[in-house]
């Protein structure tokens, strides 16, 4: 029975000023999957019991996203899929996208890699769908192509690699509950044209910051006049936390995804360290649990792990 | 008596889908300008007899640039400013930023260069407040540094350098008047924000085509699903000029600034031609007179001219 097991990594969607156009892919956390070929047209998934998702396939990401595969294969195949879910979900780091494409690749490898990464983004999307009512692909894209991915366009779907300097993501993760589609709900349907224009010009700084290797541009870039001020409110400490990182050190952040999770990059990992323990006494001060992590950017996305080695598969 | 004189050129502010943030500069056309340093405070403008612009300098755009530039210099000195204009004002090709950015750079240089290239695009945008009512920095950018400017900011003032692959520009300029001032006025104060999302896919994808040398990208990201379609109304014949241009082969284009004239980005100069005669074509069927011009992009901006070899001066 042929099976594979996958690294699928958590993910930055948005990157503060690029709401639904930009994401980041991390080396840290990430979900252990294992997916088997079925000589049956079906989908099966075992969630294990750490966690409290859906394991009927359609109302899971990563069944969905199969299922959307499934759709554009005319043989009598499926597949088994287990998940060691260690990105949390609700986080705001791309759990359910990590799930979903996690899955699209490991099921692509197993057919010999028959479909393209932007065929695996769409199908993907399809999972994103059950999660957050939304088809997006700032998670998905960067967690299936590594690196930082620019979504020009949902509709063709155009997916833009952007290369970046190397540099230190600190993350943390309050545990307080932030429903995506709630996230999206308190957003405002219009936006003035020149809060439009001021993101514009910091998305063009971003996108160049990134290209041309300029730490202190994608700094000043690291600004959102239209989503952040929204959102912010629903994170307690955000706004202390986000001052005194950048006190420390980082060249700038803001929320991850739709929350509750803030990020910041930072260009080394002392100064990543520094930023850490800002956010740990805000939360500490607050008293709010929360996980934080300090990781790079993870410019491969999905990749398989040899099952010889299996120490991988249970050292998150 | 300190002359010197320097050619000005002919911008293309918005490059479609960088409303106010993004500027090109062309090789032509180009104003001649001839700056001489007065022992007296005081800016004085010839104009010739060419163009009905004011010889009052609050009221012209370069002697209002000038003007601000002595605001800051506590000395008895003055310019007098002789303008060769063969960019015809209101044409959208950042007539007003040619002078506004001439003069500067011109005054600057008889100063031994005591200010750097921001000061001077922040002298230039006092002069084009004069041409439309609002300190704008998407043609004077450019047109300083040559070459793609990114304005991620105007407050504070943030100009980012954008290489590009050489491209060849037709711009057919058609004889009708589309003021500045107008072609703001028609624009709405609020946009959708799903429009707002195409919008800065589109920047983040233009910005990334040109840093990435990758011409079909710049193509598919000329695309302004805000601006342009209100604008657009107000130049006869656009849409068919826009497609034909397109077939002939054009990565892409639209209005230039605030219009009338229209670009199109061409990768040779073969196809800058064919799509040069569309243009002729679609206007000789109207029946409105025109003028086009196929150049390339300027990567030098406003620059210095050897008197020795007064030939350059009329061979606009």
């Amino acid at each position: 029975m042929k099976t594979v097991t996958v690294y699928a990594p958590a993910t930055i969607a948005n990157l503060v000023c690029g709401f639904d156009v930009l994401g980041l892919c991390l080396n840290e956390p990430y979900d252990i999957m294992q997916v088997t070929l079925l000589d049956e047209r079906k989908v099966v998934i075992d969630m294990g019991d750490t966690h409290l998702l859906p394991s009927d396939p359609a109302l899971n990401t990563a069944g969905a996203s199969l299922m959307e595969m499934l759709n554009e294969i005319n043989k009598n195949i499926g597949f088994h899929l287990t998940i060691q879910k260690n990105i949390k979900p609700g986080s705001g780091i791309g759990s359910s996208a990590a799930s979903a494409a996690g899955a699209a690749v490991a099921a692509n490898h197993l057919l010999g890699n028959i479909f393209s990464k932007t065929d695996l983004v769409r199908f993907a999307m399809a999972g994103e769908k059950v999660a957050s009512g939304v088809k997006h692909a700032d998670n998905v894209a960067p967690c299936i192509y590594g690196g930082i991915s620019l979504i020009r366009s949902i509709f063709p779907l155009d997916i833009i690699a952007i290369s970046s300097p190397s540099l230190f993501v600190a993350v943390v993760h309050p545990q307080i509950e932030v429903r995506t589609s709630d996230a999206r709900q308190i957003l405002k349907k219009q936006v003035l044209l020149k809060d439009a224009i001021k993101q514009w010009g910091n998305i063009g700084g971003l996108v160049a910051g990134f290209l041309k290797n300029d730490l202190d541009l994608i700094g000043r870039s690291l600004e959102d006049v239209i989503i952040e001020p929204v959102r912010s409110i629903l994170i307690p400490g955000f706004n202390e936390i986000k001052m005194n990182c950048k006190k420390a050190g980082a060249l700038g952040g803001g929320i991850s995804g739709s929350g509750p999770s803030i990020f910041m990059l930072c260009k080394n990992e002392i100064i990543a360290a520094d930023v850490e323990n800002e956010m740990k006494n805000v939360y500490d001060k607050i008293g709010i649990a929360y996980h934080t992590y300090v990781t790079t950017i993870n410019t491969q996305g999905v990749r398989t792990v040899n099952l010889k080695h299996p120490e991988f598969l249970y050292s998150p």
